[in-house]
């Protein structure tokens, strides 16, 4: 339609490196880029409730339909009149396809040319979703980014493995659009649909399914089968052979990635979005980012710390709890521990990706990079040092 | 001294019962009764922030000396600067004195006449506490209330058992009262002790612990050993033995006690503070309290209720989340569903007794008694044919 507004708009390209700053607009709001985006997998991010979130100035929430679909399940959600009402989440909610889940977490997975066989990781019952069935769900769910079925191989794979793995791949994204564009026509689906690159760590292979996928004309491509256990300079290797095969004013998003470095170098070669259940996993587990790197709150010379984790933070836990208090509630085993690491995690992540916006926006990525790891690393060195004097002691 | 308002203010006697409204004051600011105090064992009431706490309308908390002395310890909070800025929690804060918890935690209790020697339930480490020790622990933490040790007899035990006990716990709260008036005289406590009336369900011994505690003079009474086992008549027939021997113009205060129908009986007899672990007990586990009864979130037959728990209260569980919501939490394990369970029970419970409050400034107690309990008993049947027929189909 002429004269509508773009879904992406590129706003800015840094001077010095492949970073971009951009926006994209869904009917739940718009979305500032690049942006770090929760993982509420079963429609909640552990331990938090969606007015924390909001506070922390979360953009998009992700979730996932392999587990949705098998709880709560297609009609609950629709009854509740979608994902958005079922949690409470106002904001724009991208769910993720279920293609890793299927793989990941059932033991039991058959691939045929029409779609998935897989036994349920909860109860084994035995289930088949095609790629129709998964853009069905995400359109009950109201999903403001869909995510078509894909197949995720597992890693090591052969070249060969993975090239066959691409046809299917390949052929349910078209599968996919098809039934998207069909449900945009009923009137059913707002959202859009990504499509999503694979070629696990080949270079070729990769810019084969980049052409191939970019030939759908699909409004954003992500970039799957990373972080899944290659060493970081394949995935590093690999993102610089996908991206410029990847459309510039559509939005990237890199599924399942990362730490801080991971998280600037690919900034750094132009990806958008991101998530990652490291903000929870690892705040549930009393470790907590800082601009010195990670604390571990178990720690027990932290047990007379009376400062907060981050002094810069202005989350709710940096401004009202002590290392010392957090300690206590992770030796106590209290879960308010997590629910509070988990919180400071969400706002480092969410504000590592705002600053990064900002200094693209300014022309100064690279050297906001170099600085913030700089100190990052450097912290970590200190850290590492004190915990081995405190083990000797 | 002359002139000072008193710590505690009686403000009107229910006509129709024995039921009561007051107030009284500490250093961190002034208590309504009856009152409903969540409990803070470890220094947190359990998955929620104290802004959560805040926000519901909690006015006092309640936190275990037991716990606080073994973990993190007497010095840590004492650098923190106290319980207060250690839990950042800036309203009032009873403690308790750990009596309860050193007779049902530990496996190993020897008690002599200067204290009571036990193993820690953490570690097996053997420690003593005096009653001294206790007053100091308290004025360290910085206790609004403090209580004193106490002999906690199981239940049941004889006539004599209770009896010879009795002779120490008294002995032990003289003790208390000149170690917490030093305190006070050097500066080091802006607290006030209670006593704890014992006397497991002897209505005589009840009397005798009730006067010679009186004898005292202290700022405020407990009621102890209740709760414990006891059938519910034994627990209403020793209040009803207890409460005439209390000071009319001092706070009643019935330890760990209770359900809905206890509440009312007690503060029908004259009680007029409260402390329970089931709120956050309960919430943790799935069951939620309405006017209506109590709800199990957990049974399938709220998978697709799409309303709140409790369409009438205004706590951010119910205006945000469905039964259908919360089921599928507890379903799935998610520790959201435990915090969002608990916070609508502590709304439950400190609005409870709000309302009785209310009711008796009305003349009105035993009417809203009879109401309420009518409604919530008629709920309570209606939900257990619900779930007898559910359990059929």
């Amino acid at each position: 339609m002429s004269g509508e507004r773009p879904f992406f708009e590129l706003l800015h390209e840094d001077a010095g490196t492949r970073a971009r700053a951009g926006i994209f607009h869904t009917a739940h709001g718009s979305v500032r880029t690049p942006v770090f985006m929760p993982v509420g997998t079963q429609a909640t991010v552990k331990s938090q409730t969606c007015e924390d979130l909001r506070v922390l100035g979360t953009q998009i929430l992700l979730s996932n339909t392999y587990h949705l679909y098998l709880r709560p399940g297609e009609e609950i959600v629709r009854e509740a009149g979608g994902l958005h009402r079922f949690m409470d989440w106002q904001g724009p909610i991208l769910t993720d396809s279920g293609g890793f889940q299927v793989f990941s977490l059932s033991d039991f997975v058959r691939l045929k040319p029409e779609g998935v066989e897989f036994k349920s990781h909860l109860n084994g019952s035995l289930h088949r979703l095609t790629p129709e069935d998964v853009v069905r769900l995400q359109t009950t769910f109201g999903s403001d980014i869909l995510m078509p079925l894909d197949e995720c191989v597992k890693y090591p794979a052969t070249r060969e493995e993975v090239g066959r793995s691409l046809v299917l791949t390949h052929d349910w994204a078209a599968r996919s659009k098809k039934a998207w564009l069909q449900a945009v026509d009923r009137g059913d689906c707002r959202g859009r649909l990504f499509a999503i690159v694979q070629g696990g760590v080949y270079a070729d292979l990769r810019r084969r399914s980049a052409e191939e996928l970019v030939g759908l004309d699909l409004p954003g491509y992500a970039i799957g089968g990373l972080s899944v256990g290659e060493p970081n300079p394949a995935m590093y290797e690999t993102l610089e052979a996908t991206l410029p095969h990847l459309p510039r004013l559509k939005p990237r998003y890199l599924m399942g990635v990362g730490m801080p470095e991971d998280l600037f170098e690919a900034v750094g070669q132009g990806v958008d979005m991101f998530d990652c259940v490291v903000p929870t996993r690892s705040g549930r587990h009393g470790t907590v980012y800082t601009p010195d790197g990670k604390l571990i709150l178990r720690n027990a010379w932290l047990s007379r710390d009376h400062r907060p984790i981050d002094e810069e933070c202005d989350c709710y836990t940096c401004k009202h709890h002590t290392r010392a208090y957090l300690r206590h509630l992770f030796a106590a085993e209290e879960h308010l521990s997590g629910r509070l690491a988990s919180l400071h995690n969400l706002a480092f992540f969410i504000k590592l990706l705002e600053s990064m916006r900002k200094a693209i926006l300014e022309d100064r990525f690279d050297v906001f990079r170099r600085d913030f790891l700089g100190r990052y690393r450097a912290g970590e060195a200190v850290r590492a040092g004190n915990a081995s004097k405190t083990e000797k002691e």
